[in-house]
Parts: C-alpha cells; structure tokens; sequence
C-alpha cells in the first residue's frame, strides 16, 4: 500500500450486500508488510462452481499452476489469497509451499485440498515461508464474516492505493441476486490475459463450463483491454465463483437467468478493470483509446494497445500536451494497416488532425481543457476499414519511477 | 540541445579524418531554435553510391518517402537535414516542403533534384516553413568544409545532449581509406529499422547496390539491436554514401577491399548506436541483454527485447536493483518459448537465478556491486536451445518523464 493515495480513486466504497453462505476474512501473516493483513480467504460454506482465466506469461507462478488444474472439474470450497510474496519462480520451492497451503486450507476449512483455490501477489522470486499458514487460516476461519469483502480486498493490495470492489444487483425469474467481485492491480499490468488478481462472486446458481464462458466473454472488454505500463504479470488470475448452496446449477448458457449474470458481470468486471487503471502506478489521468476505421477488430486493439503503451504517449498526457504527433507515431509503429493520409485524431470532441494533416479549425485552446480532465478519451480513425476497438490505461508520471526504482529493496 | 549532459557521454570527441571531395556545413535557420545551428548539408562534389535503410512505420515522414524514391538508382550530390521539424503527418503540404528543399539544395549545390537526399527530425504534425532554404542552402554551400563533421553533427541534434561521431581508418589493396558516421538520437528510439537519423560516408568507391548489403546487415547488430523507450520515430533515416570521386565502384560484394569495408563499418555503425543509447532520454545506465538458450534467433531476438522494453526492469536498474523477478517477468510475457524452471540469470558474471529458482550462492554485495556501475551486462539463458540475441537498452528514469512530460509545449 502506497501512502499517497491516487488522484483517481474513487471517492466512496460500494455499499457490498452479503452473498449468502460466502464469508470472508483477513489476518495479519506477517509476509512482507508490518502491521497490515496480507492474507485472506473467501470460504464457500457449500461448493460452489468454479471458473478461471490466468496470465499468459511462459513463466506463470507455482499458485496459478495449481489453480489451471483444479479447474478440470473441481468445485471450489475456498481461495486463499496472500499479498508480499508472489511465490513466482520459486522452483520446486515454491510447489512445495503451494501444496503445503493447500493442505493447511483443506484443514482450516474442513474440505478436500482439491477444492481450494490459491493466488499469491508481490515479490517475484523470493520463496514464499506458509510454515504459519495452519495457524493463520484457522483463524480466518472464525473471523471469516459475509460482510468481509473491504477487509479482504484490502488485505490483497501491493502497490494499490485505493482497495477495489464493484457489485451489482440484477433479476432473474424474478428473484434478486447479486454479482460481487474485488480486484488488486497498479503495476505490472498488461493485458492478453486476465490481467492481476481478481475474484467475483454471485449466487445465482451456474454450472462451470456456463461460468466459463461467460468470464472468458467478459474479460474481453475488461481486464484483457487495460494497460498500465505492458508488463504482463506472472501471477494473473481472475477466478468466478457461483456460490449455489447446493441448488442446481445452471448448465444451459441460453438461459435467461444467465443473460442477465451476463449484464451485471460484464458491468462489475468493468469497473474493476477501470479502478485497476485509475490506480495505475503514479497514475494522475484515465485515457480511454478508441481506435476506429480498421481492418479488423485484431488489427484495431493492436494499434490501440501500441498508443495505450507508447512512454511517448503517456508521458504528454502527464503533461497535459495533445501531442497528437505522438499517436501518429504510436500507430505507425504498430505495423498495422493504417492509411497515413486519411487518418483523424480526436481529443474528446476535437478533432486535432485529419486526412494526415494539422485540422484547420483544430482549437488549441479547447483541447487543452480535454487534457486538464481526468479522463481523456482519444479516438483515431486510421481509415481503412470498418472495425473498432477500445483499451484504456493511465499516464506515465515521476511517481511511476519512483515507486518502482525501490520496489524489492 | 539538452542543457544536462548525459553521465554516458563521451569524454572526448574523435578526430575525424576529412574525406576527400566530402564536405559538412551547418547554418542557423531558425526553424524551432534560438541561437543554434539547425540546417545542415553534407556536400559531394562528384556523385556518390548511396545506400539507404529507413523507418518500418507505417506513417513515415514526407523526407523518408522522399530518399525510399531516390535510392531506386540515383546517385547522391548532396543530403540535407533540419533539426526542430519532422515534417511528418504533414500531408500535402510536406510533400510540398519537400519538393522545394530539393529544389533548392539543387540550385544551391549545382545538381539535379534527384541527386538530393533530405532528412528532418523533431516535432511530428507542425508544417515546415522552407521559405528561406534557398537562402540558408546558398550559404551552407559557401560554409561547407572538409572538417565540418561535428559542426554538422551538431545541428542535427534535438534531446541528445551531445553529437554522436565514430570513424575508422582501414586498408584495402595497400591503401588507406576511412569510413565516418554521424548520428542523432535520444528518444523515439525502438528497432525493427534504422532506428533515428545518420549519415555515414567512405571513400571506398562501392557501388550501391554491395553498400546496400553492408547496409543492411550491418544494421542488425547495431542499430536494430537498441531500444530506448520502444517508441519508433517516423523519420528513421540512415545513408550511407560512398564518395568515390570518379573512381570506378567496385562492384563485387566478394572483393577483399569491401570485406576491410565491412569490418570497419561494422564498427562505425554500433559505436554510433552505442552512443544513441547511451544519449537514451534520462539514461544513467546502459543494459546489455544477452539471451541465449532460445529456440532460435529470433526468438531471441523478441525475449531480449521484451526485457529491453519492460518499464519494470528498466526502472529497477535505475534504481541499482538486481530484480531479477521483472526479468523473468519480461521473459514470460515474450510468448516465445522459455523453460521455467531452467532458466538462468546473470548480472554480470554473477549468476542470481539457476534451475527457476534463486541461486543459492548468490551474493547480493557483489551483485549490488555490478548495478552501481555505468555499463550492465545481463544474460538470461531461457534454457530451451542454442541461439542467442544481444540488444541494449537504457534506464528508465525522472528524467525520461521530464524531458518527455513537457517537449512539445
């Protein structure tokens, strides 16, 4: 946890309605940080349905192999989550403090180690010390509470200023549920996976593969369309949980009870992926990057993702300059077709540039009041075809050096 | 200009040989500047061969477009170069400016326009007002010398904080000949092309079709191999120009007199993109990154890249911390193929990671002893085959966010 708190962050927390038979906790493990909680567990007091989505590093950590294979089938009875200690590239180490959690959770929560589900953020590298964790998860189990969603979002953070937590209430067959997820993430932020921690609940009952594909949609246009500074973590995990208490779960995907889960998700994972980009490290602006008149939707995201991850780029926005020089250059080097000539930028409403040149009318004045916003939305039309993509990410600023030139030390 | 001289820089400038019949001038044209010398010309005074590589962008700049045309057969008279203006994404109204530059420079120097070569760099999307090149090319025809190698590399410059030169002296057939580079660059600086501006001229008489071979490769150890901040300029330009004064060019890519060339070219070109990292925008280190154990070169290639350009790792060796965790990090978000758990790193000689894990005999001394020092080597063998790649690269420091938060304004 960072001492300054983001220019972004949200000014309130969500009011977060309980989810029947799902009980989170907190404690204080000790890992890295003094006085803080760094380890937490959801608990299911009924299996629930699971469903996952992982970083797509070639060196992913011990806890998201565990998790990959516990997907094949298994049902969830809790996920224990530790922050310090990312427990990547650990070695045989670091499998070994993986199964000796596990264990201690199957204990402390009374269920089989097949059903526990494990994620770890913080240091790369570092073995990860669980000789605790038996202690410490059985007292998570008594203080373990369905109102612990705050306590165990915080509990998650690294360099994160603001804890992260979105909900949403939705109808079904006219009884009310409630979809609820956390998320951690500033640094180390990339999309093409589901990119840092996250962990989203609902109770309405929904079969795995269903849940799947739902979470697999809706990373699209959330997690997997965010970027903070291109690096991609070791550890991502975005785990979906149906907390059913033992009804029956939902196996067909056309169901309508499903289409409206599918609303209230894609809202919650959404927001989540926002408020990650808005704690991006040293953030001070939220950039929205909206790329039109592409050849192909592939072809869009990529050029977006090249502006989106440009230090040209972010560090005009830092200075509130509609550099739109830079963009050009940003979707020149993204070896994508893109018809130099024809081309538009926008900021906000403005149009800076068009057909490849300086807009006549462009007013100096007006665009810069767009960039003194938090929020600044950038379009570019590349002229060449008919798709679209968005992704959004933050400003490049001193703070991101100076949280990062002194992270592990 | 920068007023803050890179800690890199060198200490001393080489002595440049003149060239015979190759003469270098500089004048103030006022084009972004006040008080500096920002037009330049390198003046041949027979045709030389010439060879060129430039910018993969897809939004390359009016003058790229401009040489790309020129090389298809033409010999060189003379290039010309302003600092302080891109003319890039400038549309009609570039492809004007630079169709009057040339016209210009071919009353001024006495040849056809399509014997000119031009190159500009600086703000991209402003137009470039070339009214006074006439005036400012007559003169630079009168202040064109022999020994003007650094008065020209001089006026290229826009965020360097010194003038890049390297030459060698080499023999072929008994006699002596020279090869002598210039370049520029700071930021906007990333591979996949001839990355910035630079100009390298030989007496050797090479015709241009073997110069454009020595061109090409020489190119990939050298100045595709360095990335400052992954960001790829619109105006890569590099020429290179046999001055051959009327002699026959040798036209046998086998001959013993061009492989003397190729060595001392080689040389030339990767002290001069030495130098460009080493000038990197706010660079207080330079990063060697050395992958091998790749499943081929070019997969080597794109790892050590994907390291070269991590924000994470490059803030770290700012920051003298021997992370290896964001270098696995970077590894793994390369998508090529990598061992986990037989990955190695070294810093320097040092190894920290073996086997996916931490080195147990690493010593963080005589680590924290190899980051305090100006030049640091890494080598990560990704342990899954024979081949290897070398790039180099910068810290990524306040200085970068400085100098890139507020340029344009």
């Amino acid at each position: 946890m960072s001492a300054k708190i983001s220019p972004l962050a949200p000014k309130t927390f969500p009011e977060v309605p309980p989810v029947a038979g799902v009980r989170l906790g907190a404690v204080e493990a000790g890992i890295r940080y003094e006085n803080r909680k760094d380890l937490m567990a959801i608990v299911f007091d009924k299996p629930a349905q699971v469903a996952g989505v992982f970083t797509q590093s070639k060196c992913s950590s011990a806890p998201v192999d565990w998790c990959r294979k516990r997907l094949k089938g298994s049902k969830a009875r809790c996920v224990v989550v530790n922050s310090g200690n990312a427990n990547a590239f650990t070695g045989k180490r670091g499998r070994e403090s993986v199964r000796l959690s596990a264990e201690a959770a199957s204990l402390a929560f009374g269920c089989r180690k097949s059903e526990v589900f494990l994620a770890s953020t913080g240091v790369i590298g570092e073995p990860l010390d669980v000789s605790g964790f038996t202690a410490h998860l059985e007292e998570l189990e008594t203080v373990a509470h369905e109102d612990g969603w705050l306590d165990a979002a915080k509990a998650i953070m690294t360099t994160d200023t603001y804890p992260k937590l979105a909900t949403r209430q939705f109808k079904a067959n006219g009884r009310d549920y409630v979809v609820t997820g956390m998320a951690k993430g500033a640094g180390m932020i990339a999309p093409d996976m589901a990119t840092m921690l996250s962990f989203v609940v609902t109770d309405l009952p929904v079969a795995a593969p269903v849940l799947q594909k739902l979470l697999s949609k809706g990373v699209q246009g959330s997690f997997n369309a965010i970027t903070v500074d291109s690096d991609t973590s070791t550890s991502d995990t975005l785990l979906l949980f149906s907390a059913s208490n033992g009804s029956r779960p939902i196996a067909d995907a056309k169901d309508r009870r499903v289409k409206s889960l599918r609303h209230a998700l894609d809202e919650v994972l959404h927001e989540l992926a926002m408020m990650v980009v808005r704690d991006g490290e040293g953030a001070t602006k939220h950039v929205e990057i909206a790329v039109k008149g592409a050849s192909s939707a592939k072809s869009a995201k990529k050029i977006a993702l090249s502006v989106a991850n440009s230090p040209l780029v972010k560090t005009a926005v830092a200075g509130e300059d509609a550099n739109w020089g830079r963009i050009v250059m940003a979707v020149g080097k993204a070896g994508e077709p893109a018809d130099r000539d024809r081309m538009s930028v926008f900021f906000g409403d403005i149009r800076v540039a068009k057909n490849g040149e300086r807009d006549p009318d462009y007013d100096e004045a007006a665009t810069t009041a767009v960039m003194k916003k938090d929020y600044i939305p950038i379009t570019i039309d590349v002229g060449v075809g008919n798709s679209k993509a968005t992704v959004w990410t933050c400003d490049l600023t001193h703070d991101y050096i100076a949280i990062n030139g002194d992270y592990r030390s």
